[in-house]
């Protein structure tokens, strides 16, 4: 008897979990290794970092997840590095030979060649991320509230977001609830005329991708949350008590905060380039790694990219956004080739991965949201769109029990506007103020 | 008109919490000064650092908590110096002056001199403690899973425990349960006979304030959730691999484990010196300050020391026990008292504090708890216990949405033994995996 088809998969994301899961009941052997020992829904991260949820709430083990799939074995690691000759990808502790490999290594933020901003601009990826916000947002308001100089307290008061994609809209939202919140009960002695909210962007619109009508109802939802959006506005300068927003050719605004969050650019994981090096191939635009139709690596038929990671395109041409479903597709898609080809279907090279694109939709504060939906491309806006919302995150969350508590703080934050993690727990954050 | 009554409280643990709620209706001033922006309920620390609870489920801000009250103003600060002849609390930002000062500062871990043992046993105190000891848990049942060296995987899966009061015996059981779900669920490769959990106690008995018939069903209870017990075993080393436990005259056993967590000493704040150096009292035993009947300082009558920091003692002269109620009733007492002196109440030097002992609890794993109760000391274990402690824990739960989570974690967790939290969220903890 032949040993079994052992797949690799690195990362345990939404595309190399939905891979993992779609060869459940296929006679393969699994790996899947992730630096962490559990799955992030990011799309919630933002609430996280504004004190609605906990960590908790929005991340599964995923040991805990893959708890009934008998052929799918959990590694804790970093992958050090892949050979593409040899098959095998290896950690600090150990090799893997596998048959296929799956790469959905993800991403990181990407400072355009400006990594000195790191430290000053955070972005939102991580818990720690999300922690690191919400730490430096909630150490920023007890500064202002200790400080008399009135120069000082606008600084602290002044919160800039740098991207007004989805990530950046959603924060803004959500920042200039807690806001309004904090102000409003934690801190009587600060007037709230004080909180700017800044979001910058430097494209044309925010959410540029979706319909125009969309867009002005997002404007419209902005404006009614005191966010202040300055578009067509590049960033060149992060100094730690202000920024610099070029706005046009020669015209320039200075933003004093010292409150910046990066939601701009992506770049792709570091792994990318070791994948690269292995295979051959020329990393894309932001360090993502092409893929033919069917997701793999030209000349490595049993290497597939999939996620963030992968310079996917749809059948015109258009680069695929970086969007859980994206992911989530690709890593079913490329479990069913794995499948055929363990089975030995002969169809197994013929249809190229398509993505089916149901819908996007973003939050934007209370009771408000911006949605295109189905195949149709409904486009909905308001409270239907926010129940939308609600509803479909909430049917996505992994775990039943984390549903269950997400829902419960939810209800409350909504009807209360009470948020209860609003805990600084960085001592570092705690000793800046 | 003469300025209010200007009260400065230092610490927002229990004591210091419950003295500024207590002066609600009192037409004083008063200052709360803590480090942290929140409350934490203490006493369900260990259930945070076992993966059940959040730490935002029992964590209260602050601000939150004394929204309503009016003369209470909250401020973010470490306390840098007292000056008791002036009469000022001194922060990094800003000096408070005061009429009467309540110092709640509490205790920190005391490692009897051996500091170096700090990084190798972390103690169960903040919440950064909390997530240290779930990540250090958690990572070492990842190592073991990787580990092939019989040797390493023992190290990592013996788990040991200093000091076997309430903290550590709550602790050991939570941390057997957790093991073994852990080894039952997520770790099938490992046989669960190679997971060790060992309470270490210098004295003759765990839980050594409760009476001999609970203290025999504690010993029980721990036997049932195969917790070896070592009494009259004092810790004389600690390795990043092993310590030593010294169990006689000229007895030592050598234990081979990578996780230690020290719950055995505590040692006054810091900020006892300081208050010792500006009031000229001798610090007692661990750091605390003396104070006399009224709770004040000797010769500093508007000095007042409330919780862990007090060695205030009992009637007939044996110290007072270093938990919640105490502080909490101390902190009522000195609030009286202050009430008393701004009405001009004569009787306000008369009676001196007296601690009413409600009784105590320890739970020891699933449906297994001790405890004394009430006036005429009543003894519980077993089930009935178990429950008298989830009931009286989740009332005292500061926060209404709390106490719902709360018990909604708590609920999942006991039927089906799911635990949420389980994240390893630290860096470095993955690292060393």
């Amino acid at each position: 008897m032949s040993r079994a088809h052992r797949v690799v998969i690195i990362g345990g994301g939404f595309g190399g979990l939905a891979c993992a899961q779609a060869l459940k009941k296929v006679p393969v052997e699994v790996t899947l290794i992730d630096r962490r020992n559990f799955h992030l829904f990011q799309p919630l991260l933002y609430q996280v970092a504004t004190g609605d949820l906990s960590p908790a709430n929005i991340a599964s083990p995923l040991r805990a997840i893959l708890r009934r799939q008998k052929n799918c074995r959990v590694v804790l690691g970093e992958v050090e590095s892949i050979d593409a000759r040899e098959k095998t990808v290896t950690t600090a502790r150990e090799a893997f030979g596998y048959d296929t490999l799956v790469v959905a290594a993800g991403s990181t933020h990407g400072y355009f060649g400006h990594d000195e901003w790191a430290r000053l601009a955070p972005g939102l990826k991580t818990v720690e991320d999300a922690t690191t916000i919400r730490n430096r947002i909630l150490a920023a308001f007890e500064r202002a509230a200790m400080e008399t100089d009135a120069a000082i307290r606008k600084s602290a008061l002044t919160f800039a977001i740098i991207g007004a994609g989805p990530t950046g809209v959603e924060l803004a939202g959500a920042l200039s609830e807690l806001g309004h919140y904090l102000l409003r009960n934690d801190f009587p002695g600060i007037d709230p005329c004080e909180l700017k909210i800044v979001l910058c962007e430097a494209g044309k619109e925010p959410l540029g991708m979706y319909p125009e009508p969309l867009i002005r109802k997002a404007r419209e939802a902005l404006q009614r949350l005191n966010v202040r959006l300055v578009t067509n506005g590049m960033v060149t300068e992060i100094h730690p008590n202000h920024l610099v927003i070029q706005t046009g050719k020669d015209s320039y605004e200075t933003l004093v905060t010292s409150n910046v969050i990066w939601a701009a650019g992506v770049a792709a994981s570091p792994l990318g380039k070791v994948l690269a090096a292995s295979t051959g191939v020329e990393p894309a635009r932001a360090g993502k790694i092409p893929v033919q139709h069917d997701l793999s690596i030209a000349g490595h038929p049993n290497i597939y990219v999939i996620g963030d990671l992968a310079a996917a395109q749809s059948k015109d041409g258009q680069p695929l956004p970086a969007l859980a479903p994206v992911a989530i597709q690709q890593g079913q898609y490329v479990a069913r080739r794995i499948s055929r080809k363990v089975y030995g279907d002969p169809e197994v090279t013929e249809k190229p991965f398509e993505y089916r694109d149901r819908g996007s939709m973003a939050v934007i504060g209370r009771y408000s949201a911006v949605a295109v939906v189905g195949p149709k491309k409904w486009q909905l806006s308001g409270w239907l769109a926010w129940m939308a919302w609600l509803f479909i995150h909430l049917m996505e969350i992994t775990q039943f029990r984390n549903r269950l508590i997400v829902l419960f703080q939810w209800g409350w934050t909504y009807w209360t506007r009470d948020r209860s993690a609003r805990l600084i727990t960085n001592r570092e954050a705690v000793e800046q103020t």
